[in-house]
């Protein structure tokens, strides 16, 4: 590792946007160790043998809590799944409460999504546990932007200088907000797109470039990060309908075409077919989708490894 | 091993209906090398460790979902579930997109169980992992058609020429299916048995007996299979009750005293007492319905094993 | 440890009113083992490898189960989570039904909770593995009483002689029952307090004093255990509002300064903030309620230790 001789100081990961450079550098180094193991055959290492990790997700997740759950294990940690349904939230417990019941057990790392924003820091600053944040609100969502990140470093080989169009919901994307932190900071050119309902205007404070064009969004771009409309959460109007916004912000293979030949797309996953982006995009040989998954895998490995191993780890 | 220098090539198990009889037999001999470990106080061999198992389950389950869980984990793998309820189902994403992210996510084994018929089949055709039908609509069950055979065998020495009794919701059945297929190239003498409505003619082509009339099924058989009476699904009538069904077609002392003397009554579970058959009848010392499960462990560590370590993990 | 060379007899937990003080004793002698290993960076000892521990919980449940999981695991165990939720049950099988499939799967230790009282001596008079009653119904829950008594223990050095006040719906609590079995084998002074519909009358040949005045329970305690308001059961009025209960039996700081100038404070959890107990005492320096959490699992490591190496083993 370029780096292996930094110390990794965190004891906490909440959000990116703190975070400085070689960090983010020193966590895909890292994860590069990390995707060695995954290409074995034997896809374990004994690394994080007798602690526990526990998935406390007060949201309901496949890819994400699964992710961490096979991250933990084939660093051979224990790992501990609570979710909501069936917990002691449906007996009107606190947060606190039952993240302090969690921590008494002494897990090593605490991976939580909450719906409310900033529950991961709360939590950070009243328990003795490490903490990852898998998505709290419309926060932040650190390891999906360090996934994305890892993607984009391994089809493009570099982050700085490059165009990446970020589409969709970016007023309540933790996704986004991450995603901005995190290439921002490695020296990306951002463009945030979507209707004006969604797309805060204060976040051109961050140097990203505000759009409610998509197909100024994308053209020219090397990157294009279509968000989830998030079909469950619209109960509030903030576009007409899931057809309008799709006929509008949907993106399909003639815009796409707008962007640089090379462009790759992604997305943080589940799909809406049809809604977001058409079928054939969805599938065709330019998205990293998946690449995404695979790639969060070893990045979650990396995460786990530095707050159980890092100096913070003699506090 | 009779077998041992066989070298097994199947990368799935969707369905026993191409299944050569020497394979049966290969799964049958690895199952008893499985039972011997199931004997030992230390009930675990480290043969997979390393590799993951996910547990895709789209339709509640206990005993197959714990079974193969146990399995898996008496071979040391790696045992992730994911199960519908909190997934990103909800979200609307499609089978084959949750599929796909969890095979990116690079799981050895994926053991899956889905209300549509031939899911598994189209998933094999589309992923790069291994996957073992654990049910799949009212197609197949193989695991369970193959613990019934390890069940039989191990009660009666032999399968060929038995006379096996199988009795209820044939139609609807992936229990049935499995085991006419299993049994049938095994060489049983199968007996089909249900009301007209839940019995497809057509099954007569594959040799096996069909009748309406529950004494003529169980008069001098060696073996009777009793399906459960699916009460969750029997929403379209295919019979009047459940009373009149228990009535013609449950199975009580008298009748299964026309069987043999030393037949064996079986129940892939779970059993609606009073329903399909009696108390009696369920907890009597002919009945080996606890045997079934207890086969089921060792069978599916034979089925892991198997593809876990065969010669397609070339590939 | 003292009492190294006893022999632990007991196949199952059931409860704790037959047991004898030297065996209590010898659990809290192996939990302080336990409690040695947590204390380790690595907290995990190999001794349960290759055992199988089942959760089989028919109610909802956070810390119990997860204390169990994480116990287990420390031990090296292989852990099964079954939960009521998706399983069997929905489909109409029975209690013993579905604890005989999975006793044919053949764990070792069957940890197991059911709404029903006597449920878990039910089972253990059917099934041939151990079983850990972690609470039935309004009957018994021995590991929180256990582990009550080890928090005791660790706070005071002794409970013979103190003065130990349980308040609130002693009637339904298995809480309150199992710590009248426990504590009062070992030589507590038990005062029992709460409306007199929720206060048998017949709890006095216990030996422990009644009274329906909060005030004179906590007078010069030197321990005061506070029962959780189980709201989601309060359907039939035994008072006549959590608000007027409250007001009533729920304890405040300035009933606490009756009891002694040393007293602790405890609480099974999940607490009802505001109902039982303030915000205030909850979270103070005296409140021992997370100690009782973190003792939780070296307590019950202990008793999966003792279930699975005891004597019995050779049965």
């Amino acid at each position: 590792m370029e780096n292996e001789r930094m110390n990794w100081k965190r004891k906490h990961i909440l959000g990116l946007s703190d975070f400085m450079p070689y960090e983010i550098e020193f966590v895909m180094d890292t994860a590069r160790s990390m995707e060695e193991v995954l290409s074995r055959d034997i896809k374990k290492v004994p690394t994080l043998r007798g602690k526990t990790v526990v998935n406390l997700f007060f949201e309901p997740s496949t890819r994400t809590r699964t992710s961490f759950e096979i991250a933990g294990k084939r660093l051979s940690a224990d790992v501990v799944n609570f979710s909501y349904s069936g917990s002691s939230q449906s007996k009107g417990e606190t947060l606190l409460d039952t993240a302090r019941n969690i921590e008494a057990m002494k897990p090593g790392i605490l991976v939580m999504r909450h719906n409310a924003s900033g529950a991961a820091q709360f939590l950070s600053q009243r328990l003795s546990c490490s903490i990852i944040n898998a998505g709290d609100g419309s926060n932040e969502h650190p390891s999906q932007a360090l996934l994305d990140l890892y993607t984009i470093l391994k089809a493009k080989g570099k982050v700085a200088g490059l165009e990446i169009a970020i589409i969709g919901d970016i007023l309540h994307s933790r996704v986004a907000r991450s995603n901005l932190y995190c290439l921002g900071k490695m020296g990306a050119k951002l463009r945030l797109c979507g209707p004006a309902t969604l797309l805060p205007r204060e976040m051109s404070r961050t140097g990203a470039t505000l759009t409610n064009d998509l197909r100024e969004a994308v053209k020219g771009a090397d990157v294009v990060i279509m968000l989830r409309v998030q079909l469950e959460r619209q109960k509030s109007a903030f576009f007409p309908s899931v057809r309008e916004y799709s006929r509008v912000y949907g993106l399909n293979e003639d815009i796409f075409s707008l962007a640089k030949d090379d462009a790759i797309l992604m997305h943080p996953g589940p799909i809406n077919r049809g809604v977001e982006l058409t079928n054939e995009l969805a599938d065709c040989s330019r998205s990293l989708i998946l690449n995404q998954v695979e790639s969060g895998v070893a990045v979650r490995m990396a995460l786990l490894y530095l707050m159980a191993g890092g100096a913070h780890a003699a506090d």
